[in-house]
């Protein structure tokens, strides 16, 4: 699909991949630690992937976010699936504290108060030397 | 959990239930058709059910959103569990279309557009039975 940014090269650091999904950090972010799963085939919907690749991925964001927790211990976890904009297949997985920028609105809605920190590139790369322990 | 509105009376019709979850229809809605899938039990986060239950949660969340492309036909859809004001473990599954409210945007997001009419009560009790003979 030569218009899907998720068809594309990517931007972000790979975590983790496999022949069937990619995890990687937004590192744009107002959200340290915000991981994002996502189908390396252009997939539209959950309901359009294979029964045994749906076991496969919610194995993956189970364990995305208990990394999440182990690594960064946030006071709540959001997991979504969207793709309004870009319809293949790809769920956010967001570590949140009362203290973020937009908590506890989700993070498409009204900032309420200023953004917490991004990792930096040394924090960044321990993240994902870490995480990539945590995943099979 | 006696402050949490989850683990009390269901405001919503349920579609479906059973020991482990409950699938409701959000009637309040600006996006008719919206799901939520509720863990019957007080559980904050995806990785604190059971391996099997997670496994159950997602064939759930697929059958519901089966019934909804099937029935109601929407432009893309929406799965999230977020949590941040009630950490009780649900799961809202929407059916988007371009001219809804908030299209491209998240539910969550900044408004663009009127509403949609919500379901009726004979729109709500035909869409409710028509669910019920989907979900086993």
């Amino acid at each position: 699909m030569a218009n899907c940014p998720l068809c594309k090269k990517i931007n972000y650091p790979i975590i983790w991949e496999n022949n069937l999904f990619r995890l990687v950090l937004i590192n744009d972010q107002k959200f340290p630690g915000y991981c994002r799963l996502e189908t390396i085939e252009h997939i539209k919907e959950l309901s359009d992937l294979e029964d045994q690749t749906q076991i496969d991925l919610i194995k993956k964001i189970v364990q995305t976010e208990k990394v999440l927790r182990d690594l960064l211990n946030p006071d709540k976890i959001n997991i979504a699936s969207l793709g309004n904009m870009t319809p293949h297949l790809h769920w956010h997985i967001i570590p949140r504290y009362r203290n973020d920028s937009h908590f506890p609105n989700s993070i498409w809605g009204e900032a309420l108060r200023a953004p917490l920190k991004e990792f930096n590139t040394n924090e960044e790369e321990s993240f994902i030397n870490k995480c990539k322990s945590y995943l099979d």
